[in-house]
């Protein structure tokens, strides 16, 4: 899927409402966050945003495919190999420190996961999240496994656990964390599975 | 720590408010939970309820400190060998499917996880839910390296990505999938990454 595409073709209209509700979640929180606030950062009228949406929750799912294909455009393309690729994904899912307003986003996105069990549009939207991350993580170790960068290993058993471990760590980080924390020994969990997939001859 | 005697040495008043709790939360789940629904299931006046909490969340967090310690004390102390208690370890966190009641009992304790970016006592309990489990898969792994069963890994490294594993298995599970939903890939996925950290003379 392209997803720079994906984001463009989204209409006008709910692309600038997506902006403004970033805008407005770094501001407030998802504690905090209403329509009226996400209205103060969209220059049209709040009639709009009523006519796209039922309330918060309903638009926040709209949020959560933008924020996945947003993230997924803004990867960067010309790494050099495989494995170089995966590390880059890791460190721009969980940078070792967060910024309060990314703090702010990230935290809105996990209460949203945790609506899922009670709200079928979110859990669904949490099972394309999922699905688009593993079918990224088994593409990016597929071609590992044929370059040599990785050992023989499964793809598709293996991008579960890179998806549980990277979703474990955003949840600790989130849940018991500050935001300027450091989570450097969490990455270097992480960083040590990489290497212990990687090709035993480069060891 | 004797994880029993700290469940003995409870408070004897206390312990059947937890014992009630844990009824009441198999039988209507965190957002349907009352303190009048714990107070049904208690034979004592629901006046003693109110004597040691302030409401529900404070109870909660006093509920968690009881379920860790009951479940670090119901661990089988038998197993033949650290990775077997290991693995038992990521079974019993982890069962392939879960009743309904068990489900929710998780899902109580997973959205009181929650609440910890807001409420520091919360916060506090989960950091030392994730420091006893933490412990305990060092401890583990440790005597692993010195049985041969695991590699020459470093055991506080490996504590960290298996605690990440283990609580990015339980998230997944218990926003995306539905509670008979069998989560065997992704305890594939765990066992494969636990193989890899075996003696490869092992393999």
């Amino acid at each position: 899927m392209d997803h720079e595409r994906r984001v463009e073709d989204m209409d006008p209209g709910k692309r600038e409402i997506m902006e403004a509700t970033y805008k407005a979640l770094r501001k407030h929180g998802y504690g905090n966050l209403t329509i009226q606030r996400i209205a103060d950062e969209f220059e049209k009228s709040k009639t709009l945003l009523y006519y796209h949406y039922d309330g918060k929750d309903d638009l926040l799912v709209d949020f959560l495919d933008y924020v996945l294909h947003r993230f997924l455009a803004d990867l960067p393309t010309d790494e050099q190999s495989p494995r170089a690729e995966l590390e880059t994904l890791v460190d721009t899912l969980l940078p070792e420190t967060l910024d309060e307003e990314s703090y702010q986003v990230q935290l809105a996105m996990f209460e949203l996961r945790v609506n899922s069990p009670h709200d079928e549009e979110c859990r669904e939207q949490y099972l394309e999240v999922d699905s688009e991350l593993k079918s990224l993580l088994t593409d990016i170790i597929e071609r590992g496994v044929e370059t040599g960068d990785f050992e023989a290993v499964d793809p598709e058993v293996e991008s579960e656990a890179l998806l549980s471990l990277l979703t474990g760590t955003r949840t600790r980080r989130l849940t018991v964390f500050d935001p300027d924390e450091s989570i450097r020994h969490l990455r270097r969990a992480i960083r040590t599975h990489i290497e212990r997939m990687a090709a035993t001859d480069d060891a």
